[in-house]
Formats: structure tokens, sequence, C-alpha cells
């Protein structure tokens, strides 16, 4: 059991521990030899670090404690700018391009809370797979079954925050800072067995964060717990930080959907999602399955790539005019689906996503929250991936379809462990409307005190 | 001098008249044989127009007044949506197509604010060119020099909301509502010697109306006087009437570009603006000439069509598909550019506007306005642009030009008018970045009890 960023949290306040000594252990992990730490971490901060560390440790003992999180290591994705650094968003195609004059938003956010941002982790390229597979820098191991394979083999972390997930699942930082644009918090959280909140788009800044999708792009945090969630949140979105407080269980009313969000199911998925619901059942909260007719449009408004590929296209094609060579050619074949999108197509997906959210948003009026798998199936085979592009687009198609749905929805959304202890991890998903993201939270509370039990 | 609003609503309180009254003079100038009437209105209310006259006389009898244009007869542009009718806009490619089932939001306001509707205005077809040039239902004629051509001679009343300002010019409303995308309620004014209001997009709601740019769009009116404008907005808007009070001119900065707006300018327009700005600055008002060098940006963000071209192409894809032929040919010409703008094209004016209008409201911040001919030239004759495509595009792009910078900044405006009395109409331009509406009326309401002492 990985400790939660609240129970780090007291071992600094009763001097149990320092920051320094906490950095120290996640650095240490990170540069292990048998590791992950290579392909976890882009670049390794390992003496800003320490002096991040050693200037909290010394405030706190003069009594100043600037937020939840002083003095513990967090990571940060490949995508958010540092000042005079590239932003390389785990490519390689951006090599020698010039450097960022100030840091993200979110960055100097974590730096003022007293963060100690150990380093930047590896990710998708430019963050469009869920798989997490980087030809670049390699794919860092999922935990499940990592003994298995070699360094080739194992099993896929999820993406696209990849590095994000294993800096926290292999003690590297207590959190982890990712983007979420169509599932790349959640998914490597299910994978991985740890919690992914994903807030709603508008609720975090995106500047200085090399973009994905504008209308979709948002930014949260992979962590043990809930609550370590919820205190990442506060420190991302510039709130203060309140604990959240578990939503009762009785008459909480979840959907969980019928029609899309099942499909393909694996067996170990179904197992773990009906053991959670016979909990929550018995618990007293009403599970009402119902088909959500609208979900069934999504993939054809998206026919055309929607707005991924039309917003990363303009993003990225000055670039691959000039080094495509360079991508990973699984990434910038679907970048370049954008380059056929006629402003006509792009307005359709705004237009028919307007009257969708409405749609969506009705049925949910009735309900707490969403449910579903976050994921359909357990983590694939790297290898097996690797192998056949059909095999990538298939897994990449089938790993993305539920979470896509919320950013699609504008939403927010939890993705929580659900499996047995020594099975293989299992997300479950829960999802609101955009906005509802403190009693989204608050839900979660309640659900992951009862799946721990 | 036509009456305004006030002094109507004024005569209607003190009984020395009724709306039924107003109402009836108003259709009959409508219906004259020697009017502009068959021209100015695609339908007549006359009916309802009575009906609407006959309760709001009714209940004032009763001492119910429901807003300050309590009673006042007003047209309303072909794009706003009736229940039960076909909206046409200055088309005839959508005859035969289903009816509204519900009136637009700014119809509902104005009848609940006891406005008596007389007819819907003629217009520019789907409010796609500055000039007012209808071939389907005839482009009625500027009030300038209307006796020197015949019905095919005259001048061009300005587009797009040409029926609305002549409605207005020749007494058979007492305010016009048009829409503006690019200057098509500011044109008009400025042509035809009387006052237009272009709130913030935002301001209105734009629901059941037939769009032309979503990103572009606004309503607002024209009318006699500013003060007859706000009154109109404060129904149109849906905000509580408070009259405005006029801005102290001494000290007010006014900045007028010396780049863009400026060129093409015709003489009678130079001189009205310099003797504007004669009185302005005898009245203590600080005229800064300065460069806004993002203006000279403006064409080359546009230059594959910007968002009305886009966006106007994904509403008439299907239409056009089936009536090409129905169009004005040169109104479906333009649209048909958005066809070849892709995704990308489409992204780049977006994000190029966000960068523009910060820098165009970093300079305004040492501002109180913006001052510039709302047209540079008097309008053409409706013949030499009838006559020839390179005419009328020509003047088409003349017209739309400076009208249209506000649009994109997203701002809000107003034209008076300033030429000398028995001189062709010139149009005085304030405008202000969005959010600014009552404060630019105020103002306008100084710089036009100023020009008209």
């Amino acid at each position: 059991m990985i400790p939660s960023l609240h129970q780090q949290s007291e071992e600094l306040r009763n001097n149990n521990s320092s920051s320094l000594e906490l950095t120290e252990l996640a650095l240490q992990r990170a540069a292990a030899a048998d590791g992950e730490g290579a392909r976890v971490f882009t670049r390794l901060y390992a003496d800003s670090a320490r002096a991040a560390a050693t200037a909290s440790d010394t405030l706190r003992n003069a009594g100043i404690v600037r937020s939840p999180i002083e003095g513990l290591p967090v990571s940060i994705k490949d995508l958010f700018d540092v000042a005079g650094e590239t932003t390389q968003a785990g490519s390689v195609a951006l090599r020698g391009y010039p450097v960022a004059t100030e840091s993200a938003v979110v960055v100097k956010r974590l730096i003022a809370a007293g963060a100690v941002i150990v380093g930047r982790t590896n990710m998708t390229e430019f963050a469009y797979s869920g798989l997490g597979i980087n030809p670049h820098y390699g794919t860092p191991r999922n935990p499940w079954q990592r003994e298995v394979g070699g360094v080739d083999g194992g099993r896929i972390p999820g993406g696209s925050s990849s590095g994000a997930a294993i800096s926290v699942t292999d003690g590297m930082a207590v959190a982890g800072v990712g983007s979420d644009t169509g599932g790349s918090i959640r998914i490597p959280a299910a994978f991985c067995g740890i919690t992914g909140f994903k807030p709603t788009a508008r609720r975090v800044s995106m500047q200085g964060v090399l973009p994905l999708s504008e209308n979709l792009d948002s930014i949260g945090a992979m962590a043990p717990t809930v609550l370590c969630c919820a205190m990442m949140d506060a420190v991302l979105s510039g709130e203060e930080f309140v604990a959240p407080v578990a939503h009762p269980l009785r008459g909480l009313r979840l959907l969980y959907p019928t029609n899309i969000v099942r499909d393909g199911m694996d067996e170990h998925v179904a197992a773990s999602m009906q053991a959670a619901i016979g909990k929550l059942s018995a618990a007293g909260a009403v599970i009402v399955e119902q088909e959500v007719p609208a979900f069934n449009e999504l993939a054809a408004i998206n026919a055309k790539g929607g707005f991924t590929a039309a917003e990363a296209w303009t993003w990225h094609r000055q670039l691959i005019a000039e080094r495509k060579d360079h991508y990973d050619q699984r990434v910038v074949s679907r970048i370049m689906r954008g380059k056929d999108m006629s402003a006509a197509d792009l307005l359709d997906v705004l237009h028919s996503r307007r009257k969708w959210i409405a749609k969506v948003e009705q049925q949910l009026a009735g309900y707490d929250a969403l449910l579903m798998p976050t994921v359909p199936i357990i983590a694939p085979k790297i290898a097996d991936l690797q192998a056949s592009d059909d095999a990538y687009y298939a897994a990449n198609g089938l790993i993305l379809r539920n979470p896509t749905l919320i950013n699609f929805l504008d939403g927010c959304a939890v993705s929580l462990p659900c499996h047995a202890a020594g099975t293989a991890p299992v997300g479950l998903g829960l999802a609101a409307a955009g906005g509802n993201d403190r009693r989204l939270l608050s839900i979660a509370l309640a659900v992951e005190t009862l799946l721990k039990q």
C-alpha cells in the first residue's frame, strides 16, 4: 500500500520525517538501476528538488506551511512549461526548439504551494493515445505482473500520463500531475490501481501547457486516494483546500449505462464492477441500469476525428512539415486526420456537442453520478500492442471510449480502484456534469471508503 | 425631423395620441403606393399590429404600461423567427420550408414589452452584404436624393438591415430591430441619417434568429436618437431600462485611428468628421490621433473568409445543394468561400482573434472610446452597384471595413449622424471593448447632444 499525501503530510507535521528525506527516497527510487525511473522520467530535477525540500523543511521548522502538500514530492507530466526548458511532451521532434520563458500556471502554483517537483514524467507522445507506449523514451511498465516480462515485456501503464502513474505506484512521487483530453489521467490510474481525478476543463488554467485539444484538455492529479486528489486539485485550481466530506451512500443515485460503456468488457472487469455494485447496493445506494441513448451518437459525431484531430493538426502542422519522421508514426498518422477536416466539419462537431451535452445532462439530472468501468479491460501487454498497428489502434479505441464520453460532456470524473487485492487493477469510473467537481469528490470519497472495507 | 421614441411615448402618456393612431399612421405609410413600403417590408402585420395597439391602449387606459416602448410601432428584420411563419431572411430559397414553432427571444420580449410589431423588414439576402441591395424584394431607397432616380435609381440604404432603416426614416416604425455581424445596423444608420446601436454580441439572445456568424452576430435597433436605441436595447436585452446620463465631454478621451479607418474617405465624410471633431475638441474632449497597428492585421487574418464564410457555409450548404439558383448570386458566391476553409483555417482565425482582441483592448485601455467614420463614403447609387460585380464587391468591402473591426473586437458601437442639415448623411462611429454598452451609450448621448447644438 503506497502512503497517501495525507499520511506523508502527517509524518512531516509530526516531525517523523522531513521533506528532504521524502525527496531523497523518491529520487533514489527514480534513479534505481532495477526500477522504472529511466522510463518514468524524461527529466529529473534532483538538485532543484533537494533545494525545494530543504527550503520547505526550513519554513516548516519556522512554523510556515504553505499548503496541504507542503514539502511533498510530486511529478509533472512532460507537457507543462518550465521556464528555461523546451517542453518536449514525450517527443523528440521539439529538440532544439525555443525554451519556455515562463512556467505553466500549474507549475507556479505547485512551487508556491511548497510541493517538491522531482521531475517531468514520460507520456504518450503529444498525449495522443491512451496506451502510454512511447518509442522514444521507452514505456514504463505497469506494476501488475511487471515481473512476468522483461523490460520490453510487462503490461502497458495506460496513457497518455503513463510516467505520472508509475511515478506514484513506484514511490517516486506522492502524486503525479497529468492532463486528460480523452482519459489520459483516468486510464493510467485504472490500469495501475491508483486514483485519478479529471476536473471540469475550465477549473484549472491551461496556460503554459502544450495543448492537444483546447476544447477537451483538462489538468488533474493521480494519487493513492480521493483525498490526495482533492488536495492536489485545490493547489492546481488555486482554490482554498476544504477537505471533502463523504457523501451519504444511502439513497445515492448512480446511473450505470447499459449501452456503450460495457461493450467489450472482460471477465475480470465485469466481476470487479459487479462486486463493487453489490457493495454499493448493500450500503443503500440506488444503482439504476438504463440506456443513455446519446452515448450511441458519439462515434458518428467524431467520425472525422473530432476536436482532437482538428486542433492537434492545427498546432502540429508546422512541426510535421519540418520533422514528420521524428514523430511516433502511430501518433502523427492520427494527428494528420485533422488535415482533411473542413471548417464545416469542425463546426458540425461544435454544434452537435452543444445538443449532445444538453441531452446527456437532461438524463443525468435525476442522478448523483454516472457509474462505469473506467476502461472495460485490464492492461494489455506492451509487446502485443507494439507488434501490430491493428492491435494498437483497436486497443486505443477501446480504452479511450469510456473516458472520452466525459470529456465530450465537459464533465468531471474520478477513477477509483475496485479490484480485489492481488488481482489485476480495475478502475471504477464516477462522473458528473461540468462544475460538480467538489460534489463528485465527496461521492468518490464515500465509494472509496466503502470499497476499502 | 422624425419623432423619437421618447417623444412618441410622451404623446401616448399625455393622451395626445393612441397606440392605434400611431400604428394606423405607420401602416398607412407602409401601404402608400408612392412610398417605399413595398420594398421595406417582406411582410406587413396589419391585423395583428392593430390588435396589439388596441390591447396596448386598453392597458394604458387601465394604468398599465409594460415598458418604455409600450404601444410604439416597431419593425423587425426578416431574420427573426415568428411562430407559425417560415423565416426567409430576405431570400426566396426557403419558401415552402417548415415554419418556426416558436418566436425568437427578442420577438417575445418586444411583444411582452407592449411594442406593436408592424412588419418584417427587407434585408440583404441572409444578411451577407453591407449594401442592402436585394434582387428578390427590391432595394428600399435611401431618403437622401431619393427623388433623383426612379424606383431603380436613388442611393442604397446600406445593409444588411436595409428595410429596418427605411422603416424608421419613412415613419413606418419608430424603431427597427436589426442584426449586425459586420456593420449591418450601423451602415444603414449612417447612410440614412439615423442612429444605430450594435451591442456586445453576448448582450442579446440569438435564440430564434437565422444566423450569419455565431461568433460575430449581434442584435440591436436603429432609431432617431441614442436614447431611443437605449430604450430598445433594454427591451431586447431583457434588462430594466435606466435612462443613460450624458457622459461629461470635458476630458473625454477618444482614439481616432490614423490607419485603415480613413482610407478611401470621401470629401464630404472627411469634412463632416472634421467638423464634429472640431466641436468635440471645443467642448473639451481629447481626440488622440494614433495608429492602431492591430487594425492593419485584420485583412490577413480574415483572408480566407473568416468566421462569416465558414459559419455561413456550414449553415447554408444543404440549402445551396438544393436551391443554389434561388440565391442572389452575389451572396451565394461569397458564402461558398467557406467551403474551402479547413478546420485549421477556422482555428487560425479563432486563435488570431484572441491575440488581436488583447492587443486592441490594451491600446484602448487609455481611452473612453474609439472614434471613426462608420463608413468612409456617402451612400453610392443603387444602379452603379447593380451594374457590375466589381463595383458591388469593391463598395461592399469598403463599406463593411470599419464596422467589421468592432465585431471582430467583440465590442459595442454606435453610429450617430454628424452631417450638416441638408447634406448627405454621414455616420460618426463610437466604439468600445465588449461589455461597455451602457457606458458607450452615455458617451454617445453626450456626443449626440453636442452635435445637435
